[in-house]
């Protein structure tokens, strides 16, 4: 049996091995330790089999939307992670991340380098209702964990909320209903004294 | 708006996080700590992506496939991880895991509890494709890692290839070329001295 196209494919999966070390901001609701890319990727998609439904576009394609989220951090391996609010950070962190997929991406055998290159594009575009609903998932999941952990991440950088609404509003593109619930959550958040 | 059945939903989601604090005896190729039941989940979510050419049955119906990976081990948050070689802890593990399923699905609103409920029981008999493949990954996955961490978790519990042939075998059900891989990649552990 020839086995240099899987051998290539497995070459892959180990690099990818990497996303359990790449720590973001957002800590852990049991533990309360950093999250890291793969558990939020894995919590992601949860979130898009479990609220499907709630998609502003109704019957999206959803093993795509679970293709996204589950290959859309792995060019923090290179990049690492840029903090939402890190504008310094942000400033050129597509440029950074494109890098880092052409190269992770480019480790796959063909076709699957062009497809999940070209998919990786299509999330960060936020054009495609499939797009939009992975990137609500991926904005409201953190935001989800700060509010179960009075704030933690939000407190520590010192964000208020005009600009976690500026930067997680975008979640109505993808699903009304998960951006109705975020806003409640909020307003409770800053009930609670967790966010200014 | 009417956010009754989301919050429902998302109060699964919360309970999911627990996920991220269930330890394997599995470890990480980069850190060398252990790796948890999410971090895991993702994995085989990229390999089933990934490695799906490769499935003995073409055309498997990948969407229930990630969702099987994505929850398969949700019921471990109230009945622990079971070592794949821990016969004791085996003998009623199913029976454990299915009262936590239970309990854990029965948090979704309707149909949801029944469709991830019975996805689960899919997964357990691992006799549709889909659940063929699911588990061939799901035993694949640990074993590559093994063998990248020079048969840590093997050597710690005294493993030998005769057990982890007859334990993983079944890979073959999902798919010939992963197996002939994995027979492959445990020739070379056994040469290196990582198993024995
Ligand atoms: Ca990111």
């Amino acid at each position: 049996m020839d086995l240099t196209r899987i051998t290539q494919q497995i070459r892959f999966i180990i690099e990818a091995d990497k996303l359990k070390e790449i720590f973001r901001q957002t800590i852990c609701t049991q533990s309360r330790r950093a999250e890291n890319d793969a558990e939020h990727s894995w919590h992601l998609a949860l979130l898009v089999v479990i609220l499907a439904e709630h998609s502003n576009t109704p019957d999206i394609d959803l093993l795509r939307v679970l293709k996204m989220v589950t290959i859309h951090d792995l060019v923090e391996i290179d990049a690492g992670d840029t903090f939402a609010y890190d504008t310094a950070g942000m400033a050129d962190q597509h440029e950074r991340e494109a890098v880092a997929a052409d190269r992770i991406f480019g480790m796959l055998p063909a076709p699957q380098n062009a497809e999940y290159r070209a998919l990786w594009d299509e999330f960060e575009a936020r054009e495609t209702p499939e797009a939009k609903f992975a990137a609500a998932v991926d904005r409201f999941q953190p935001m989800l964990l700060n509010c179960l952990t009075e704030g933690a991440a939000w407190k520590k950088h010192g964000i208020t909320s005009d600009r976690v609404i500026a930067r997680n509003k975008h979640i109505a593109e993808g699903s009304a209903t998960l951006w109705a619930y975020a806003e409640k959550m909020l307003a409770d958040a800053i009930a609670a004294g967790h966010l200014k």
